[in-house]
């Protein structure tokens, strides 16, 4: 994806270092961050400069082969699973980061150039894999259809082209008439933010809704299509997605929305048997009580958004039981979110 | 209610001045505002100084009776029509703006002085009619209740008291041990603001909950029932209120959790026949793109929230179906969402 006219990847590894897009300066400084050791580029993902289930996937598996380059002869081992445990402990949710770590470390058992390729396999299969999704999830797209997203699963989320909104890029740049609800998903904003900083950028036709505005505009016929991302999907198709993904999810199957689901086979953990089993993090309440931003002049604020005194809860995801999910969108095609069809694509 | 150990209502009259607590200061700063004419007065319901459906009546009857006592003999009939079409231009969807704005008018014809005799007996009425909503709503609230509630349908939505927070107020000074789920309520945040100000003062204990976060909460048991206020309630039942109600009732009704709307009877129109009939207000779009709040030392910024560039849409309410909603508190009692109950307590 282009910024300013210039090819940008989210994540990608120059020598020892990793090398991410900012995404908590986003959507009000662009600024590449250079990570030189993986404590750093672990740092980044739990301080969510990298976010989305894609692109963590991916950074985690530079950090892995960062940790295998820097690791000494002698305990080479040592600092390999040292190394792997504290990647994996960044972002308990999300699949992809466990899936890239388990891949990295296992090549870098072989030697620390072997951790190298495997990453960047990994990051480029990320990018082939976002861009059939968005293939095959523009075959769901008729003309002048309004799309309504959660939070952001776009190319920021992934290493490049994105998952949601791989189908909405595929379908605008090929000229179909669609407009986009981006929703704003409180409490980090990341709809408000990133997708409206990534719609404004490819210039597709949208505009940002209040998370409470989801039933408002269904009821009125207004949305023809949901599409979210996903972090983890179980073995019988949960989806564990951002917080407010269920409540998206519930209210479109009331008023007979398609609620669809894209993401790579990556993000498929059949150890999960249900979405019962998926680890639910639970950030900081000062996300919720705070915000932060630019005022009319550029300087950036964090003010307080709700009562002094009070304290607040902030589950990042929730899971989506299948029942609710329409189909899911993959690199290998759409399939029902049901045990046998995900076995199946898997196999 | 209580600020600090003095009692306060929302809004009251001095004179000819309306005096009303300035609610886009709280909950960082308490602050009484005294307008000095109906204009003003006006200007304050537009801004929001005071909102809330009961509030919002009795300060519209205060008004009314601000631009009896000002209107000269010889146009007298004309100013009181003009004033009432500006009151009644200021917030199109509270019928209880309607209601009062009527009253006072009519009283107003026989002598200024029955207009503000009229206003102050609707502030009244007011008050009694939410300390009957408290305890009608506390026979519904059980030992060790979760109470989830959205926006703020507090004693600052009203004269005093409240209407969704009474049964939790008349619970929580009963004795019995209840939490309360306050929705944050974006894009104006009077539940993260408001509700949780005024359950602070009141030592109820609560917590915020991003509106995302409903689904989360109730799909693993926490909520044992929802209330909400009204704006306009519908002959059928249909409820109008703030955004995101109907998204909450939605989910409620998923998770077989009950919901219940509290309000006194001025809220319900018997004109609208359903909530289709009901309009509803589209506020700027900038009350989601920017937010205003305190920094660490306490000076006030308004920041971006969303990604420059970007629109956003902003309805102010929405419409939930009777189906939805399990009863409504009323000072008369606690009835269905139908038709015949509907007919029979406005007898």
């Amino acid at each position: 994806m282009k910024v300013e006219n210039t090819h940008y990847r989210t994540v990608w590894m120059e020598d020892k270092e990793v090398c991410m897009i900012d995404q908590n300066r986003l959507p009000f400084k662009f600024k590449v961050l250079r990570a030189r050791t993986y404590y750093e580029t672990c740092h980044a993902i739990r301080t969510m400069i990298v976010r989305g289930a894609g692109a963590i996937g991916a950074t985690a598996g530079f950090a892995m082969a960062q940790a295998c380059l820097s690791a000494g002869v002698d305990d080479y081992e040592d600092v390999l699973l040292e190394a792997r445990k504290t990647i994996e402990g960044t972002r308990p949710t999300a699949r992809d980061l466990f899936y890239a770590t388990e891949r990295v470390y296992t090549a870098g058992l072989k030697g620390a150039h072997y951790a190298v390729e495997e990453a960047a396999m990994i990051a480029e299969e990320n990018v082939s894999a976002a861009t059939r999704i968005g293939h095959f999830g523009n075959t769901l797209i008729k003309e002048d259809f309004r799309i309504m997203t959660h939070c952001n699963a776009g190319w920021l989320a992934f290493v490049d082209v994105g998952s949601a909104l791989a189908p909405i890029y595929t379908a605008h740049h090929g000229g179909k008439n669609i407009f986009v609800y981006a929703d704003e998903t409180r409490p980090r904003s990341q709809g408000g933010r990133l997708t409206a900083w990534e719609l404004y950028q490819e210039k597709v036709p949208f505009t940002v809704v209040p998370d409470n505005a989801g039933a408002f505009l269904m009821s009125r016929g207004k949305v023809d299509m949901v599409i979210v991302g996903a972090d983890r999907i179980a073995a019988n198709g949960d989806v564990a997605n951002k917080i407010g993904t269920f409540e998206k999810a519930i209210v479109a199957k009331n008023f007979g929305v398609p609620f669809y689901v894209a993401a790579p086979l990556s993000t498929f953990d059949s150890k999960c048997a249900t979405g019962q089993d998926i680890p639910i993090e639970e950030r900081d309440e000062e996300e919720v009580l705070f915000q932060t931003g630019p005022d009319s002049v550029g300087v950036m604020h964090t003010i307080n958004v709700c009562a002094p005194g009070a304290t607040a809860i902030n589950p990042a995801f929730d899971v989506t039981p299948a029942e609710y999910i329409t189909g899911i969108i993959t690199e290998k095609g759409i399939i029902k979110a049901d045990v046998q069809a995900i076995h199946d694509i898997l196999k």
